[in-house]
């Protein structure tokens, strides 16, 4: 009988986790849903889409808002199901079979899975101690594959740093691949490599409305040359981005204020766990809404306790996180739980 | 620098079409919108959607309801953004680069163009000319070949026709390759292969909302055996269905009769303009809710007086469909509107 293809074999369904915990802080979501007037909003345009009709396939009125806010061309623009199907389309478009994709590890996960799923060779590159880019080693191992991508998370995910500026200058000049810097976190992070987009035709810049505006809509974009996103629409499925999407994305954008003030929050939170935290584990740094911490026990003992308090966090018990837990950001009073927790009981 | 691979050179971005006519004849969508009431079902639940959090990953509600309108179980049931994204998942699981997809021709045109991504060799077998296929010549390929896909679209589009049932099913009992029966049109056909589903564990099924009840949504499914559907979920986006889809196709699945209301007319209509057309054109009988007529002009002059007259339809100008036009069933003053232009002006 049929069977999957043998690099499918290899992969576990993605398990995004299913507790319904008190405080949910293990996907790097926004603590705040939208307010009901800020959702009405969205609702009326929707009211207006012809139900029966498929959606703009261009998705021309959210392309041109998504430019003008980041001060590109229409035609610099291209959206995604969440950046997981950007990654799966530039992959599909330039990276055949066999072809090299570069990951420092760790990272997201994604990158290396949908690598898999498209039969490209992922080669992992550890993060020095620091947590930083070794760009030498990725630089000659780019070379000496010929690799076609280099995917680097800018804050990176989990470790919630943004490696070196620097670095990363230095891969995307030395290397003919493309190098895709991940901004999912841009909005905790206030660092970016836009303005190098024009100078460097090797460069695609990744942002996602999933961190601070909205997971449930599923949107994300990427910001490349033209050339580039004329290729990729080549593999898009026409109409992949949906009307509801579509149209709850261009409310969101108005809505800057209330995302900024948020964003604010999330970034003092984090600043003070961070604090609170550093005496009393190894913590790195972080520059997006969550935190990568050290843990003092096993993964399940830990997970099980976590859970007995109603939190959801993620632990990694398994693979080059082995040993430590990445704890989102959440609403004052749950971190204070968490707070709690961490320094006390678990200790 | 770095190009596209070679086979996605050949492909050029699928293009829907933009013209905003008076009467959009050229997509299969229903004409009909939800009326404003079933409309604000639909958007008094997505109220209740926390826009801050990632949708349901496994569309559990939605999955639960389906999996019962079908009288399967929920673990048959696999969702995607369209049927589109379902052919690439299935293809990138069971079928690896060179690995083959036979299709017969003409037909949805997304079939090859996925296979051509995901680096398949694709067959094309002509139908015949009474627009069946050629079962023997399939079963035979798919044993030379050990194809691992044959794609099926039951009625076909653009034809219109549903195929031999018996040819296809004796296409599925002869083959290793699996069977994906493409169901888009069930609504207007009546016609299925699900109680075939138990027996042929290569058999596949392909459903989706967009034909009938809503093409915003971006909404398809799949209906297939247990193993198929862990297998596709390996390489299926762990958040593929955002939850605005979610939301509304529960909401649509309530609205049976209003949607089976809307089926009928458009089957009435069909069956009224094919009659009256069928004295003047060379017409195929069609089980969809589009018909396949053949053109008496060129297709440039065609396609402007068409538009000239405010008509969007699909004018076939090049592959296996030249010299024919495809259009889909309007409203019954739409329809009136297009046979007075199909006969006499045309003409």
């Amino acid at each position: 009988m049929n069977q999957a293809r043998k690099c499918i074999n290899s992969l576990k369904a993605y398990n995004p986790g299913l507790i319904r915990a008190k405080y949910k802080l293990d996907a790097n979501e926004s603590p705040y849903d939208l307010p009901v007037a800020y959702k009405d909003r969205i609702l009326k345009r929707m009211r207006k889409i012809e139900f029966n009709r498929y959606p703009d396939p261009y998705a021309r009125e959210l392309r041109e808002a998504v430019a003008k806010k980041n001060k590109v061309g229409p035609d610099n623009i291209f959206f995604g199901n969440g950046s997981d199907e950007i990654i799966n389309y530039v992959l599909q478009a330039f990276c055949g079979p066999g072809g090299t994709v570069i990951i420092p590890v760790p990272t997201f996960e994604m990158y290396r899975i949908a690598g898999v799923i498209n039969g490209n060779r992922v080669i992992e590159i550890p993060l020095d101690k620091d947590f930083d880019l070794d760009d030498k080693k990725i630089i000659a191992c780019a070379d000496k594959t010929r690799a076609k991508f280099i995917f680097i998370a800018f804050p990176n995910n989990p470790t919630g740093n943004c490696f070196s500026y620097e670095k990363i200058l230095n891969i995307i000049s030395s290397v003919a691949a493309f190098v895709v810097v991940d901004e999912a976190y841009l909005e905790f992070s206030g660092k970016t490599f836009l303005r190098h987009l024009k100078r460097h035709k090797n460069l695609i810049i990744f942002r996602t409305f999933s961190k601070l505006y909205s997971a449930a809509i599923r949107l994300g974009y990427m910001i490349a040359d033209r050339k580039i996103i004329d290729t990729v629409n080549k593999v898009r499925l026409p109409y992949n981005i949906n009307s509801f999407s579509q149209a709850a994305a261009l409310e969101l954008l108005k809505m800057g204020r209330y995302t900024a003030e948020k964003a604010d929050i999330i970034v003092k939170e984090r600043e003070k766990l961070y604090a609170a935290l550093k005496g009393h584990y190894v913590i790195q740094k972080s520059d997006a809404n969550f935190l990568f911490i050290k843990m003092k026990q096993n993964a399940g003992t830990c997970r099980k306790y976590f859970q007995k308090n109603g939190f959801s966090i993620r632990i990694f018990k398994s693979g080059h996180s082995r040993g430590w837990m990445r704890l989102t950001i959440g609403r004052p009073e749950e971190n204070e739980a968490v707070l709690k927790i961490l320094t006390r009981s678990v200790e």
